[in-house]
């Protein structure tokens, strides 16, 4: 089934060009005029030859992949981040290979290992949940190019970029107080995040400038899913003094509170407000429309692709950690002004 | 920046083991004892040794990578389809890298050839819009286990994975008429895919066979995505004669036509019957939850790891096609039988 190895003697011989033409080609050199690189390429193309890239890697130590590792591909939010790193990197020429980790840490080892050893020319990680500086060590002291995302880890050494969760979090629940909220709770995701700790001190910082009370019960934390959202305000529906309002941990969670709510026969925007985080693709279309905490993931994923590929080509590592603006996109969730409370009928 | 390069001989010393040992350990071999492999192992660590994969892929013509190019990352379907095939990579010992295509065969033929060049052991495909035969000849050749998933490619002469469209579309149908309905659109999706033409086909005859007209009109194309499901719905309710009734080319559709059903003021499930197909796990979870036609994705990527790892193992690829047989999920979005009409004030 397999056809005879074509080589770069079989195509210099029927391009009629010399061997080391084809290999500067092969190459992308500029040394060979436009006319000669047509025609080998043509007949490159003609006899099928395929450029072995691993002999190529072992020769100059460089591959045109560039890795991405996520933690959760089943949130929509990596896969349009990894969108964004597509279209960066494929304009400069490279191919994206992509891994997902499932939050776990032994599987990040495996995949990053798998990706270093087929000489990715850099990487892009948003680490899984509680990996620490140590695991990604022997990673760094290799000189590979790096870019956390989403997730900073204190002291790893590399570069980052990540989004203002706490100017952004402060943004939605001072918007909600304007509306007239005094009961706002923050509901899903994981403790043990950085992003949770800094959207949660967002938060708590806006309650307390208005001089309310940041109760420990209105924080309820859920898997940063949809389900995880129908399952944290099931909860906050119990509480004997209920919540008006919600800012919610990402956008999926903020679905799952819309979803929830509508279980319980209320309408979001209209009988509880609702802010997410992140403003993926669906937000715009969702009916209510989500207000959401723009943190824009394509153009997340574009930036992180521009800060590696300009690490790639000044070959070295200089660490950047670039902390990206958030805005606050109001649309129809957060709609519920106070004097349209819970409707009684249902408390 | 880059430290000094452990190699095996470094690593043998440290051990205490000849130089064959340590590669022994490296290749995975079953001569080596369990207490030598524990120490070797241990050593590797300790000193940062990075196998060097080109050479062994060069020495060996063997990777432990799995390639998956699909054809649309941000529609959730892929997502999980990647996850269920990594489970079954992950427990054989296999990475899986993705690439996404966005429906463009040019970047498809990057990405597959770049995924050869890198030694992968074997590629699993949704193929973009368009790909015909021709376009995957080259691979085929190659004689690299392929399997093709969700769109098959006639004349391909490599392994597929394909749902019984027709079948799932029928008795969706076939299930709405039962309720009572007698206008039923079939809304988004686009006309050039297989799946589509499949799909279309049991939406069609199960209308013939109860003696209903299968107008043109109630066949409205969209982007197969959530905005695409928005757009399709507003078309279809400018319609003289208003469907009563959907089923919806997947999944991501069927939450735009309830998004825009409810711009409307028209409640999914209550007001408008909607049904969907692949079967997403938001489905579950969404309000009202979604009927729609199971194709599992997560298991439909087991499967088709499964059949990828019984050809590479098999060291050679026998074609094989499998239909996967669906099933409708009776959820609530398909609640609205006929007596519950269209409100006449939103008319």
């Amino acid at each position: 089934m397999v056809k005879e190895r074509v080589t770069v003697v079989d195509i210099a011989h029927a391009a009629g060009v010399s061997k080391s033409t084809v290999s500067l080609v092969l190459q992308g050199s500029s040394l060979v005029n436009e006319v000669t690189r047509a025609k080998v390429n043509a007949t490159i193309r003609e006899l099928g030859y395929v450029y072995n890239r691993s002999a190529a890697n072992l020769r100059q130590s460089k591959s045109k992949i560039i890795g991405i590792v996520v933690n959760d591909l089943t949130n929509s939010f990596f896969a349009e981040l990894a969108v964004g790193v597509d279209t960066v990197v494929q304009s400069a020429g490279f191919v994206q290979f992509l891994a997902n980790t499932n939050e776990k840490i032994e599987r990040q080892r495996e995949v990053v290992a798998s990706m270093r050893e087929h000489g990715v020319s850099g990487l892009i990680i948003s680490p899984a949940r509680g990996t620490e500086a140590a695991d990604l060590a022997p990673l760094v002291d290799s000189g590979i190019p790096v870019v956390l995302v989403v997730r900073d880890i204190a002291d790893a050494g590399v570069s980052s970029l990540t989004s203002d969760n706490h100017a952004g979090a402060m943004a939605a629940v001072r918007h909600l107080i304007e509306r007239g909220h005094r009961r706002i709770a923050f509901l899903g995701g994981f403790h043990d995040t950085a992003v949770f700790e800094a959207r949660m001190r967002g938060y708590r910082e806006a309650l307390l400038e208005a001089g309310l009370d940041a109760a420990e019960a209105l924080v309820i934390g859920s898997a940063p899913s949809r389900a995880g959202g129908v399952t944290a305000i099931e909860q906050a529906m119990m509480l004997s003094d209920r919540p008006t309002a919600a800012l919610c941990f990402n956008d999926a969670v903020a679905f799952g509170v819309c979803d929830g709510l509508r279980a319980r026969r209320l309408e979001p925007g209209a009988d509880f407000a609702v802010i997410g985080f992140d403003d993926v693709i669906e937000a715009k279309t969702a009916v209510p429309a989500l207000t959401t905490v723009s943190v824009d993931p394509q153009g997340m994923g574009q930036r992180a692709a521009e800060l590696l590929l300009k690490q790639i080509n000044a070959g070295k590592a200089e660490a950047e950690a670039i902390i990206g603006s958030v805005r606050l996109v109001v649309r129809q969730s957060c709609g519920a002004a106070i004097e349209r409370r819970t409707r009684e009928a249902l408390s």
